[in-house]
Order: C-alpha cells, then sequence, then structure tokens
C-alpha cells in the first residue's frame, strides 16, 4: 500500500457511484465498490424497454468490465447494516467491509407515498425486471384482450393509466402511444374495432415540473394530439387492479403504470443524522455528511441548493457531485482549498415521439422542440449508454422502430398460467 | 366461408407448428395457432444465452408478425382439456376452441426420469427463463467464489457438470468453458489462482449419439483439449445443490445443468391411444394419429421410422413432417394418391468452439470438422433465426464474442438476498 493510500467504499454502482469509482482509477487509493446488481443501468432510457423499443441489455453494463482497473475491486452484494462506530459495512451475505471514507450513491426507490394498494397493483419503472414486466403486461393485455368476448373487459384491459407528469411519464406515455398506434391494427385486427385509452394524471398543474411554461404547454398538446388524456391536478389514490381511483372518480383499467415519485433507498435508515424531503440527506459544501468528515453523498441522495435552486435529482447532477467528489478525494490535504461544489444545469430534455422532443439549455437561453430537440436527446442518450456494442444495439433497435415501425421486443416473459 | 374450408387448430409453436401454419396461410383453411407463450423460440441455440453469447430476444421471435396472414389467427393460451368427442378445445383461460383438424406440434420438456431431487436442484435449457437462469446461476457462481473465504467452498462454486453428451450438453460444454476460460482472468483476477472445472457426464459409451464414431472421438479430443472432464457411461442420480452423485463417486459442484433427456409434454396425457419410449405418439404414414384421421402429430412428439431408423426429435424433422402435413391437408380429396412421409437426414452437426465443430452429412457421404464445420454451422443457423433483425443481432453477438472475446450478457437476473 502507497503511503496515502485510503480505502474507499463506494455503495452503489448508479451514475453518481460508477462515475467516482472510475475517476478514482489510478489513484492512489484503494476502491471497493458494492452494489446488489452486477450491472450498471442506464434508468432514463428504461421507459423504452418498457415499450419494447430496447432490449434490456442495450441499457445495461455489466460493472467488472467498466471497473477494470488494478486499484479497483467490485463486491456484488447487499448492505445490510453500516456500523458508523467501527467504519464497517455488513453485507447480506455475510461479508464485512472496512472503510476509511465512504461514498453513499445507493439512490432511490418508487415511491408510492405508503399507499399499499396501489404498491401490490401498480407496475413501476424503477429496474430492468420492473420494465420488462410492464412490457410483458401491455401485450398480455393485448392478448387477453384480443380473445375477451365481453366489450367491458376488452376496454379495460385497453386502458392503460400512467401516475406522474414529470419526464418519464411524458415520455413512457408517447412511446406507449405510439406503440399502441402501430402494433394494435398490425397484429390485433381483431382489435381494430376497439377504442384503445391512455390517461396521464399529473398531481401538479402542468407536465414536466421545472421545464419552461411554454414546453410544458407544448408538451400537453403533443400528447394529446397523439390520443392521451391528460389530467392535471389530479392524484391516483386507489387502484385494485381494475379500476383506478382518482378521489371520488374511477376508471376502469386493468394497468397503472406508477412514476409519480422516488424516495431514498430503504438503506437511508443506516444513516444518521436529519433528512430532509423523501429521505434526502442534507450535505456540505463538497457533498460530505454533515459532521462525518469521511463519507460523501452523491446523486438522487445529495440534497443542496446553488442559487436557491434545490438539485435535482437527475443523471447529471449525479455524475457532477461524482466528479466533484473524486476531486476532493485526491486532493488529499489540499482539498480543503477546493471551491465548493456547484451544480451546472445542462439543461433538460424529454422525447414525446419518434423524431419529436423538447429542450431547454437554461446556460445559452435556448428552447428546442420537434426535430432538433429528438436529434439532441438522440446524441445525448447515445453518448450516454455505455459500451459500443450497447451503442450499436441500441441504435439498431431504434432504426427498426422509428423507420420500420418495428419494435424491437414484444415477448410476453409470464406464464400464461399465473 | 370457402366451400373447402376447414378450421384446423396448431398447438404449439415450435419449428413444427410455425411451419405447418405458415405453409397453410393463403390456403382455402382457416388456421388458428395456439400456444403458451407469445413468441417462437429458436430452441438449438439456447444454450448459447445460457453462456452470454447470444442474447434472448435474438432467438425469440413474436408470433403474430410471424403469423400475418387472412387465414390465420392466434391465440395466446394454454390448453388444459382436449375434449375428443365434441372435437373441442378447453383452455385455462376458460376459451373453448372447435376444430375440424387438429395438429398435435406441443413438443417435449426436459426430462429428468422422476428423480425430484435433481428436478428441484439442477438447472435445465429448454426454455428463454432455464437459459437466462443458467446464464445468472453461472456468473453468480463466479461472483460468490471471488468473495468466499473458503477454499473447499470456492472449488464448489467454480465446477459446473453437465448431465448428457447430445448436441446440446457437447456444445453447451465447449462453449462454458470458452467463456471461463475468457471471463476469469479478466474480470476475476482474484480467482485467477483457483482452478474452475467442468466435467461432461455421458450415460452411453460415446458423445453425440448418432454421429459417426469418427465424429464422436473428435469431440471427445477437443472437448477435453479445452479442459472438460468427461464421464462416460456415468449417469447423475442425485444434486442436493451442493454434490452431484455418479452412483458411488460424488463431485463437489455448485451446478448441475441437466441436458441428458426430453420427454413429452405433459399435454401427451390429453392424447389416446398408444405411446411409446418418452411420450412419443406412433402416426401413420401422413402423420396422422392411429385411428384419427382428422388429427395430426409433427416435431419431436410423432414417432416413426424410415429405412428401420427411428426419426429422430431434431428442427429439420419438424420442419419436414410440417410441409408434408400442410401438403397432405391442402391436397384435399387427392391427399389418399400422396406419397408417404419420408424423412430425408439433411445432416447432424455440432460447433465445439469459436471456429471449430463436427459436422456429418450422409446423403453425400461428407464429414468435416474444425472450420469448414463451424461455418457451414454459422450459416445454417444464422439461416434459421427468423427475422433480419434477429439475424443481425445474432451476428452482432457473435461477432463480439468470438472476434473480441466479449460475452454479450453476463447480467445477474436474480435477487442477491435470495
Amino acid at each position: 500500500m502507497r503511503q496515502n493510500s485510503e480505502k474507499i467504499v463506494i455503495i452503489g454502482a448508479g451514475f453518481g457511484g460508477l462515475h467516482v469509482a472510475r475517476r478514482l482509477a489510478k489513484s492512489e487509493h484503494q476502491v471497493l465498490v458494492i452494489d446488489c446488481h452486477n450491472y450498471h443501468l442506464f434508468q432514463p432510457l428504461l421507459y423504452q424497454v418498457a415499450v419494447g423499443d430496447l432490449e434490456s441489455n442495450a441499457i445495461a453494463s455489466p460493472l467488472r468490465p467498466l471497473l477494470r482497473a488494478p486499484n479497483i475491486r467490485f463486491h456484488w452484494g447487499c448492505v445490510e447494516k453500516i456500523d458508523w462506530n467501527e467504519n464497517k459495512i455488513h453485507c447480506t451475505d455475510g461479508i464485512e467491509i472496512s472503510w476509511d471514507k465512504l461514498i453513499l450513491s445507493f439512490g432511490t426507490v418508487t415511491n408510492f407515498f405508503g399507499n399499499k394498494e396501489i404498491a401490490e397493483n401498480a407496475l413501476h419503472l424503477k429496474n430492468i425486471e420492473a420494465a420488462e414486466h410492464v412490457q410483458s403486461r401491455i401485450i398480455a393485455a393485448l392478448e387477453k384482450a384480443s380473445s375477451s368476448v365481453s366489450e367491458e373487459e376488452q376496454r379495460r384491459l385497453l386502458h392503460f393509466v400512467i401516475a406522474g407528469g414529470g419526464p418519464t411519464g411524458v415520455e413512457f406515455c408517447g412511446a406507449l402511444l405510439e406503440l399502441l398506434r402501430i402494433i394494435i391494427p398490425r397484429d390485433y385486427p381483431e382489435l381494430s374495432h376497439s377504442t384503445y385509452q391512455v390517461t396521464l394524471v399529473q398531481g401538479g398543474d402542468a407536465l414536466l415540473p421545472g421545464f419552461d411554461e411554454k414546453l410544458q404547454k407544448k408538451a400537453y398538446e403533443k400528447l394529446q394530439n397523439l390520443g392521451a388524456d391528460i389530467l392535471l391536478g389530479k392524484h391516483a389514490d386507489g387502484f385494485d387492479g381494475k379500476t383506478v381511483r382518482l378521489g371520488d372518480v374511477q376508471i376502469p383499467a386493468a394497468t397503472l403504470i406508477w412514476t409519480a415519485g422516488v424516495t431514498a433507498h430503504p438503506l437511508i435508515h443506516q444513516i444518521p443524522g436529519k433528512k430532509m424531503h423523501n429521505g434526502r440527506i442534507p450535505v456540505d459544501q463538497h457533498c460530505r455528511l454533515i459532521d462525518h468528515a469521511n463519507v460523501y453523498v452523491i446523486g438522487d441522495l445529495a440534497y443542496g441548493e446553488n442559487q436557491d435552486k434545490v438539485w435535482p435529482q437527475v443523471a447529471p447532477f449525479a455524475v457532477q457531485s461524482a466528479e466533484h467528489v473524486a476531486k476532493h478525494i485526491t486532493s488529499g490535504k489540499k482539498s480543503d482549498h477546493l471551491s465548493p461544489f456547484i451544480y451546472k444545469d445542462p439543461g433538460s430534455m424529454a422525447v414525446l415521439k419518434a423524431f419529436d422532443g423538447v429542450c431547454q439549455i437554461p446556460r445559452y437561453h435556448l428552447q428546442l422542440t420537434g426535430l432538433p430537440a429528438w436529434l439532441l436527446w438522440l446524441f445525448v442518450h447515445l453518448y450516454g449508454i455505455i459500451g459500443g456494442r450497447n451503442r450499436i444495439l441500441a441504435l439498431l433497435d431504434w432504426g427498426a422502430d422509428y423507420i420500420r415501425h418495428n419494435a424491437a421486443v414484444t415477448l410476453i416473459r409470464e406464464d400464461k398460467n399465473k
């Protein structure tokens, strides 16, 4: 071990954890990355797996090849308990890991806001299994509808409700409408006389919170033109698998996809100190846990503000906070003189359908809609997908989908008997 | 309905069922295909999914696009009961389907020969979920071994036993050895001092039954050179998840992959009349169920002989029997004059590793080994994979794998906590 070498343990290999580890490659420190999965997931494109536009392999990259460096090790494991007195992590498989510096990047899970009925019956979009399950359920609904003799049941099966009007809900809504528009007349001629329906429920008074009002309206109009029913200022508060309830209103629908919020991963209960809204952890100017100078918090978990704007829970923030933390660690004794972390908003974007989207880049006072926004989206996401093979795979899938209107994946991965 | 139109119902959309349906497209008959899955599976390549050389999407093709014809319909359903008095099928979802002619092509499942312990603890290679599960288990074993402190446990985790020396077992054995040879030094440097082991257990006295003796020996030698332990004349008769038992011999191994036999799908109990070995159904010269002129049996289920050779349970047989049955059906009244079905053996092949295989084509008294055999294998399988997109996907995966030694898929699709 070199003189200043420390043992840096990173919990979670999402955008934050992966980037901080890679920045620490070839440093003097020993780095250990822990994750429950053996792959990094490009989460912003999970909704495309859900509509069959992408296959999950295109957005999941095995971690070991990504972390190939003499000073980095990987442990496939789930953290059960963090011992703050001994600076030790206990994994569920019995392995104990000690650290000199700890980086918390275990991110978030879907937030059902304590509604057990919805948690049990709704689908979500936070991991591969969930997204593949949504895809199976959509196709299974079409199959069931096509052999159903009851018109009421058919309408119920062909009604999809999406809760949450953020980027995930909006993008999924557009992509789902496109899938149904193409696949029903082509593969389900027996359903061509029936009407399918997609309802997007948003609690706030506009879609895409945080976007400029003009873009919010644009997104609203475009989704409506695609055929979406958009309900603003409403909350889905119940779903028994057959009917979605919004207060007094009842929507007969067999599928509810929940994109209405995230909250810190349950491991948050192992972290001492104050928590903010949805379990986020307030940090100091170098993304350190308050009163724990050797513990960093990055990505969706970190709570802070720059110029009175709360940090967003998005991939660019995770990457920037990871880069700052890596810099802070490698600066050693000079780290005290490092300027505080400031989040630079690179902009926001949402794709609405093939060749169409909205995008804002505040730094240049730029707003794009339509094809230019979509092209920028394509470039950014293709660049973001890790690994040449996965990029080719994504291009191939998108090419088939956007040009030939041929969804990549429409396999039902569930047993018919269940 | 046209004058001579009959309702033809096909149970199972494997090679046989799919081909007979497609041959009946644009005929005067109404065709209904029933399958528990909504996709056709290119089963001979499942072992490649198991070693991460191919992604499952490359060998699974959604059925509806394949069956797009005005006279063909598809029902995603599982058959529960066949009513032979009323000529009706009852599905598990309550749907009832009547037929004028019935085609049985529901194929086989893995045969554990009644050994419950093995059925419970061993893995198999008969469907997508099973193959992906094998893939997850292999990678999970490497992960577990890399964090194990017990050398004995490590050896157990790194020992893989394959039961069955037919083409699937042989091909899987070669591919697994190649995967381990590449992935361990590259991604698991902590295991580079340990020895992994692959044992292939074959009940008979040679690998690849049915192949010429020279090719059998070639395959044996080549697998042995790759590092396989080959046990001939042995049977795995027990496996508790930790130790594989072969009579008195005990092999400490955490993974047993069972490729040692198939038997008719349980639906066979709904079929009247005599059954042969492993539930196969003896048929007449036009692949009809004895005493049921309106019921055909094709593919793995059909039992018959040509020139004293029992029909093999392979894809080419399924396709040829499907073609004959389609011809018999479309011939109408002239069908009595149709020549009896004769199976023409197009040859057998097995790939052993990249750029290497064995192949025999009896019609031309031709035997190939090495690169020529492998090239022929590549051509035949690429041709057999259905759909341009899937072919490109397979080529892309194989390219990455064979040329860059980069396995396509090494995701662990299971929860670490389980």
